[in-house]
């Protein structure tokens, strides 16, 4: 059977359009909901959905993508899967309130790591996702062919998927991504205050200022919802990023070189280390896992490839033919396949795993 | 008489590398001092110099360039200037402690906004100044000559010069260049540290965390010495930015949406507004300033500018064939040629102006 997939996009902005686009390139049908109707004819006469849908007569075979202001995801959510979709994701930036207000199997949290300075509809594109990383977040009641369907999207949208929990997904994007956010702006306002009366003397702003203030020019508008979501998490990373600069200044007062050079050097160290782009390795290694088909099972593995800092290149789930099990099998780096295979041991596992030919 | 202009440039590092290959390209003759034997034949093979020298053996007609660390400086351009050079400069990065230790009419403190993730020689080019912002700090006792000399070196390696007082500059590099850097340095240690274990999950990071921590991949040794020199305005920034940073995270915590739109908005259209790099308005006035031909008046004219906003895009002194009268002509904005007029007025100038073509 080769008809064609389908999904519906509920908010059709900068992020649902892009996934829109490019389900369409790769031959899905794609239905739009918004709330605003413009947006919506502007997104049916330049080709970025086949047609228009609203939530009371969306179609129970697609799969839903909820790409709308991270506050009012689970509410829209939970009608998709009212109305009876088999599978339902969503693209917000905050996973944990959402993960908690949804408890459903058919649900897959995830957050494409992508985006763009241009705001709405008209800064979408199809390859808005090639080579992001996209992080989906299985919880224990996910089911294992939602989740399955769900990465294998993102992968078709040319994203990197990985599977880690809702909570440290928040923590992580509120490290490289809020505080970072709020940081920037901070630092373009003070500047822009300490020129009052002078602004041609930002001109002295080279490079580096440019390039740390540039997401303050981004729109605002979707910060509040952000920050009242993962508002724990990034007061948190906002105190240690005082108590942190309050060592720097000290260390800039009491003429502590030696302190200074060495936070600069971990820190040159680091920014080296960060990793670019997945790529995979040359090595990769299989690893079956037989598992018993329940809810929970794709989301500990995740969890633990997570924790033991072990990247899933991919993951399969083959259902035997008879019965209720079936194996994860998952893709990684060889030489790390001794550390998955060891944890998956100890929770109780049987992996097996077979190094592949380069 | 056509002989070529001569430059002794001592410390052939990334920048001192850059303006030897910018001038020598513009037909200078350029000699160069470095405390590195390796460097200099470096330099020398690889024609970035024409020929090596030594601050014992400097010759006293060629334009002296000083580019070594800041702390150095004001020790090496006094000796230029005792072995009897008729215009020295240099390009620390912090101006009011090396005013504070050169009285010399001779010395022209400056500062080229510009630089590069690569470090030392091999990364010099002759392009590094092209649209970049350099800063001269005449002082009171800065020589007319002496700063038309070295205002047009800048020019001709294609950099925009600005001239504004030494202290004013430093407040301004703490906020746009200093504190930025150590506050990328001070996030990406955050990140490392929070990443712990995890670091594969740091590719979570996007384009904003990496354009934001890029600066914090360089080279920390210049850093002690920059904060040292610059302690003061630094210490003082980034009190404001903590403080900054603590009322973001109270509006975070107090679910203050309104409070956090607003500073973000306030940010937004400051970036928005941040200077790009400088180009010529259309419309252009030259503003004629006679002028005793005395030490400081440069110097007044130019901190009056900057009080009032005003970039000057170019200024040449014509000297009287008789006398000690001579004219600054200075090249402004026609939409600031009211305000800087009535400001040179109000100082007991006597300025006219005329508006030039398009």
């Amino acid at each position: 059977m080769t008809e064609a997939k389908r999904a519906v996009v509920v908010g059709v902005g900068l992020i649902g359009g892009s996934i829109a686009l490019g389900l369409r390139k790769a031959g899905w049908y794609v239905t739009g909901v918004d709330t605003d109707a413009d947006r919506l004819a502007l997104a049916v006469g330049s080709g970025v959905i086949d047609d228009i849908t609203s939530l009371e007569e969306v179609d129970g075979g697609a799969l839903g993508v909820v790409a709308i202001p991270v506050g009012d995801v689970a509410g829209v959510v939970q009608s998709l899967l009212d109305a009876g979709l088999d599978v339902v994701t969503d693209v917000g930036s905050v996973k944990a309130p959402i993960v908690a207000a949804i408890d459903d199997p058919r649900f897959v949290p995830g957050h494409p790591m992508a985006g763009s300075e241009q705001d709405g509809l008209t800064g979408a594109s199809e390859d808005m996702f090639s080579g992001a990383t996209w992080v989906l977040c299985p919880t224990s009641s996910t089911d294992g062919v939602a989740f399955a369907s769900v990465r294998e999207m993102a992968v078709s949208l040319g994203a990197h998927a990985i599977a880690i929990p809702a909570e440290r997904h928040d923590m992580l994007v509120a490290v490289v991504s809020h505080v970072p956010h709020l940081t920037a702006a901070t630092l373009m306002r003070l500047a822009d205050g300490r020129a009052v009366e002078h602004r041609a003397l930002l001109r002295l702003a080279a490079g580096g200022f440019r390039d740390m203030t540039r997401i303050a020019a981004g729109h605002p508008a979707i910060w509040p919802d952000i920050c009242a979501e993962n508002a724990d998490a990034i007061v948190d990373v906002l105190d240690e990023l005082r108590v942190e600069l309050g060592r720097v200044r000290d260390a800039i007062a009491d003429r502590d070189r030696d302190g200074l050079l060495e936070r600069l050097e971990a820190a040159r160290v680091a920014r080296r280390n960060l990793p670019t782009t997945v790529s995979a390795p040359d090595k990769m290694t299989e690893v079956r896992v037989p598992v018993l088909d329940r809810q929970g099972e794709i989301a500990a593995i995740a969890a633990l490839a997570a924790d033991l800092d072990v990247n899933i290149y991919d993951l399969e789930i083959a259902h035997s033919t008879e019965g209720p099990r079936g194996v994860v099998v998952l893709l990684i780096e060889t030489a790390l396949a001794e550390r998955l295979q060891g944890g998956l041991m100890a929770l109780g596992y049987r992996p097996s795993s077979q190094a592949l030919d380069a």
